[in-house]
């Protein structure tokens, strides 16, 4: 699938417009190749695509004034934060602006007696939690990448905590944003809750910037548990891993991460992380509580784990420990697509109801006993959300098209499981298809709603359907 | 505030629509004057506005049928569950039909494995505890009143477990709905999580049945606690118990249930359910999970009461002695409505960022001194949120003006400290001014998304914003 198939003719960008808005951005409107190229790559498997200019945003006023610019002369944005979407989310596919937003990375207020803080959407979840955890706070979300929090809520983004603190759409209370027609809006206030009329927050949660370009977002926190304990676990089979955290869950332990890591997965992280751990079906846990209640969690969970063919628990107590533990795990994608040198990577993104997650997991490890390509899977259990993980060589056209194939099949597993085609990547150019297949006549309604708001479908244009 | 100035001129049903919908429903279309009564009463301060008919559906095709009918037609249709709502939100301001979905009350599905089940719209809350109890399932969200999930849904209730299990928000994983123009869609899979395109559950979700009529509902189940253990506590002052909330919350303990009764509405309960409790202001707590962990907790909340003035804790484990206990909260609203015979009840429902409850309580409270209309408060602390329960003469337009008059203070309050205008009860009839004082522009993104889908306005017209 390349990018190119996306791609439609543009027009260039008059010079009026340019003037107009280097008004506002004055050196931090950008023309250069390379500031545009480095705009125009994903992580991902899609190709490269230029926006026609990027400028870096300091305030919700510049991109306002940005959005009535574009208005008038009918030019497309594309809101950018880190870059480390997995579905060519930030690409501009009809060309114009890629807004940056990556400068504006202050953190507003944290309101420490509430849990909860207001951000710039261009601050990195990294920065945040490093910010508040001398306040005893935390923000649980994380996907592998060290993304924005702007863009982790663009893509309803979620990680490895999603089990025990939920997801993006959990863990916002509020967003600032500037719509298609260039007002700027507050979705909500900072209450825990509120019945207030539609649900604009959970709207723009996930819509990939399509709707709305968020420039503020509220974020509920949560108190540094009293201990946190994680350990690794190495299983017989995959059932036995996947019935391990099924029963878990059922009898309400409180797992606050668990990660399951298959072998192929497992021998790559080995390698990266210069790590050496029994190179099977593998569970990384994480506990979070007071001493006593981790340590009751720990027993009740070992034993389900023994009873399932679990092996030895390996312990990671200390900061440091536990640290080296999930940096393995964040960087399980890169890992899995080093297993050969200048591979590109291509990340699958199902989720089914965690009782079919055994099944889903074993019929596609059967396909990729017959995959030309190499690839690993690495997933959130508790969530019933996992990934393959593709080392594609970039030079062959025939592994890009068999792994489409294979992906397009999961895919059409995953629906028939009642499940998704992506847990927490987004729609954006590669799974337009799979939205129809498993929605429907819901798209109808998307589309509605983004036609409505956009009509001249300037935000993101040519992501999550095509209108 | 009466019903009748958002009452508009209505033309009656035409023989041909009557003809065409009687095809549909046979004799569960009424057109008599008590059913038509029973469905434009509500359990608040409005008045009665009877809809032109009532239909009774038994499947999410007869449903289709309808709205395709009332397109032709013109003729508007207000979704209507067990009439429980307190804003006047199922009430037919411009006539048209009462669609009454109590009929759809199956339980469709439960998957106990994956904790969720699905429900016909008219299923209620208790109905279906009853009927998961047996499996070791429960599902928490509890307005005070035996609602239906439909209802539910679509004024996104919460009730006591919202502090620890979320609201309808978190409790739902997806919809089916019938859309304005007859489509019939399946908002998303029963996977855990998803981001596949738009939220649209979610924009459903609170939406009081403007965008779309909700016919079936999957739900998150939750375990039942191997423990679950159930406490009273009087404090000298509000600030005391409020304090103890925030503190425990802070820490991280899982409170399952903490809500806050001031001394009237502690009096009011006693009279009603014949209790004894000191007329004080009081917590009623609950906690859930192993023995060891609800010790731990009782444990540590026992410390942080007596630090901020609490009493001794009265206990309830058995079930017999915890149902009477949150009965009586439950009934909080008729005890506290019926401190005057034949009154007429209202209540008040802002929401604020949890470090200002007390101050908005106590500030609240002064000014009840003040109104000649008694009032109560009953609050869930954990949340932010409480309610004044006013018991009005209601042959006295003045204590009707009073209490309006006091309401707007109310709100005003409360988004001057960030807070919503409605935690639970939704906007309706009643806080559609409070709404644009809320959010601004944002409801005209709203009124967007409104008529794009609904461009006749005909689901529930009238209700959260006029267009």
């Amino acid at each position: 699938m390349s990018v190119i198939q996306f791609a439609q003719p543009r027009k260039a960008l008059s010079s009026e417009f340019l003037d107009a808005i280097g008004v506002i951005f004055g050196d931090r409107l950008k023309l250069g190749e390379a500031v545009r190229s480095q705009h125009g790559q994903s992580e991902s498997h899609y190709g490269e695509i230029l926006p026609d200019a990027v400028v870096y945003a300091h305030s919700t006023e510049e991109v306002v004034a940005l959005v009535k610019a574009c208005n008038v002369h009918e030019v497309p944005i594309v809101a950018f934060g880190a870059g480390t979407s997995l579905e060519g989310n930030t690409l501009a596919v009809r060309g114009g602006i890629s807004l940056d937003l990556s400068e504006m990375n202050q953190i507003l207020e944290v309101n420490a007696e509430d849990l909860d803080c207001t951000v710039q959407a261009g601050v990195r979840r990294e920065e945040l939690n490093a910010w508040i955890r001398d306040q005893g706070l935390f923000f649980p979300i994380d996907p592998g990448a060290n993304a924005t929090i702007g863009g982790m809520a663009s893509t309803r983004a979620s990680g490895t905590n999603a089990v025990r603190y939920g997801t993006m759409r959990e863990a916002i209370l509020s967003l600032r944003v500037v719509t298609p027609d260039g007002r700027e809006i507050r979705t909500a206030r900072r209450a825990r809750k509120s019945a207030a009329g539609y649900d604009l927050t959970r709207l723009l949660i996930g819509a990939e910037g399509t709707l709305g370009i968020i420039t503020e977002v509220t974020l509920r926190l949560h108190g540094i548990p009293e201990m946190i304990s994680s350990a690794v676990c190495s299983f017989e089979t995959v059932g036995g891993a996947v019935d391990t955290v099924v029963q878990s869950i059922q009898l309400g332990i409180p797992l606050a991460r668990v990660e399951i890591l298959d072998d192929v997965q497992i021998k790559a992280v080995n390698r990266w992380s210069k790590l050496d751990y029994p190179e099977l079906t593998t569970l990384f846990f994480e506990f979070h509580g007071s001493p006593a209640h981790v340590e009751e969690q720990i027993a009740m969970v070992r034993e389900i784990s023994g009873m399932n063919g679990g092996g030895a628990f390996k312990w990671s107590n200390l900061p440091e420990e536990r640290s080296k533990l999930w940096k393995a795990r964040h960087e399980a994608y890169y890992a899995a697509v080093n297993l050969r040198a200048g591979a590109l990577g291509w990340a699958t993104d199902v989720c089914v109801p965690i009782s079919r997650l055994a099944e889903c997991i074993l019929e596609t490890k059967q396909d990729l006993l017959s995959c030309s390509v190499p690839g690993t899977i690495v997933g959130h259990v508790g969530d019933g959300n996992f990934h393959v993980i593709f080392s594609i060589d970039p030079n062959s056209p025939e592994e890009m098209i068999e792994v489409e194939a294979f992906n397009k099949k999961l895919v059409a597993r995953a629906l028939a499981m009642d499940g998704t085609c992506t847990g927490e990547h987004g729609i954006g150019l590669g799974k337009q298809d799979a939205l129809i297949d498993e929605l429907g006549d819901a798209v109808g309604l998307m589309r509605q709603i983004k036609m409505a708001l956009d009509p001249k479908d300037l935000f993101n244009p040519g992501k999550i359907f095509q209108l």
